[in-house]
């Protein structure tokens, strides 16, 4: 079973993602640490708080970052995830647990350090938490499993931005922190929109989904009906992209993506901030700040049938 | 025949493209304006002067700026070029021509005033002379014929830069003006590193050429014996790659090149700065610094030996 910490900003695929990591008997879910960016930070961990409580998650909650390292924070993107960071679906927010007193960050430092070589950080939200957990314990580079972490668009398959041509949201919401956790020496998979745009779960899928998995199937159909009128409207996608799951997918099922190595910048200024930029070339070239990074993984393509059923399959056979 | 202004910075492959042009029925070579780049504003002049004194050239020479918009100027580049620029061959000073009175950007508008509609600006070194002749009279953007440019690394085949993964000398050398110059609202058709790292010419083939072209050959083998030796320290490269040319060959021949369309932005800042971005979705993005910008024609394949037969085709016929 693979240890996770998983830093989100739930966020309606965010939630998916925290249930889809429950539901797997692969995964050990260990903490949830909270960020801004697809609801602001109360509204974030409110709703890890709501969906711990509501699926009986072990998981602790973890309050993270409520702006980004160096540019300021954005309005929280309540046009794709509902003013309540879940589509706007009723929250009960009676009873609700409370969150571990350490910040995100501290409390990421102090697990790895508990349990060296174990912990596997997954990351599906602006990378503030992480950047600001290396700045403040480096050594953590040497201590952490590995870190997979959903954003970037790095052109493979074209223009794949969301918030520009070139840039995914979790990536320009924070890209000083993005390029920090991207350059560190600690092995990264990236699970970028190259890929997720590729997995589209159709609403006729997320409908089976509700009927196959009782325990979570009707509350994702539910929270993804403000998210499927978003895909609608600006991509005419009938259903959603699979953002953040893809990157719970990449710990379980590896196997389903193709990968690219080399080491990856992050565009911090200018029309292209946010865009993530990997060197796929051995070559050191005269002017080159890629040379001294470590190589990460970059997911290239997906085998979308087989990610398709195996997600159906966990969710069918979790919690009936 | 297509008349032409060539901006550039001679350099080897600029003067292969001069001759180039020279030799081919379909073009009509008006002027070759100056730059600093592969070699600094006097030696890219005096090779220029040079070049029109030994090949009977009736192109008037105008030198141009010596440095960049904003960022400060670079070293020639002479580990490329050599240290005259033109591969180290001898250069027989005496009684070369002069060069016009008006520098350079004023030649462009003064030329393509009294000739409106009529002439297509090829240009294969920095683009500070377009960039300053547009600031200087923008209604020449309604006035040129069109704008052709050896420039830039779109990444359609990988990292193709030179000077960095993602950037290309010219580009990278005054981002700024390129900028400019391509979100310029004339059509520009960019043949970049995507295409002219497709065409090689090997040691056997520039061989040929001295032979079947002996106006224009055997100059052309000497000055490319140090590009040749630069070629295969770099990039193992048995022969060269053909850069500038490429441009010449756009305006002769551009069924041999796909093109996609798009608008353009030049990064002008960190570790990306001097890469080539263009824009191929027509959608609008929340934050799109793209949208405002005509769409421009960016080369991405080229008939490789369609290219080297018609290229040997004109040297040959020319001169004889």
């Amino acid at each position: 079973m693979e240890k996770i910490i998983f830093d989100t900003d739930p966020g309606i695929d965010d939630a998916m993602a925290i249930l889809f990591a429950q539901a797997s008997a692969d995964i050990d879910l260990l903490a949830i640490t909270t960020g801004f960016g697809n609801a602001n930070i109360d509204t974030a961990t409110r709703n890890a708080l709501y969906l711990k409580n509501r699926f009986n998650l072990s998981a602790d909650v973890a309050r993270g970052a409520k702006e980004p390292l160096v540019i300021p924070v954005d309005e929280p993107a309540d046009f794709v995830h509902g003013d309540n960071g879940l589509g706007n679906v009723d929250i009960d927010e009676t009873d609700l647990p409370s969150e571990v007193s350490l910040a995100a960050h501290d409390y990421i430092i102090e697990k790895v350090k508990a349990s060296p070589g174990e912990i596997t950080l997954v990351a599906v939200g602006r990378m503030t938490n992480l950047a600001l957990a290396l700045r403040k314990c480096p050594e953590i580079i040497n201590l952490v499993k590995r870190v997979v972490i959903m954003g970037g668009a790095f052109g493979y398959h074209g223009n794949t931005g969301n918030v520009t041509p070139y840039a995914e949201a979790n990536i320009i919401g924070d890209p000083h922190a993005a390029d920090e956790v991207l350059t560190a020496d600690w092995p990264v998979t990236v699970v970028g929109l190259d890929v997720t745009k590729k997995v589209i779960m159709s609403n006729d899928y997320l409908a089976r989904l509700a009927e196959c998995s009782p325990t979570y199937g009707p509350f994702i159909y539910d929270i993804t009906r403000f998210y499927a009128n978003f895909h609608q409207q600006t991509d005419q996608v009938d259903g959603i992209y699979v953002h953040d799951s893809s990157a719970i997918m990449q710990v379980i099922a590896p196997e389903l993506f193709e990968t690219v190595e080399g080491p990856i910048r992050v565009i911090t200024e200018g029309p292209a901030i946010g865009h993530t930029m990997q060197k796929t070339v051995a070559k050191r070239f005269p002017i080159d700040e890629w040379a001294d990074c470590p190589a990460q993984s970059v997911c290239s393509d997906v085998d979308v049938d087989a990610y398709l059923a195996k997600y159906k399959d966990i969710l069918s056979q979790a919690g009936f």
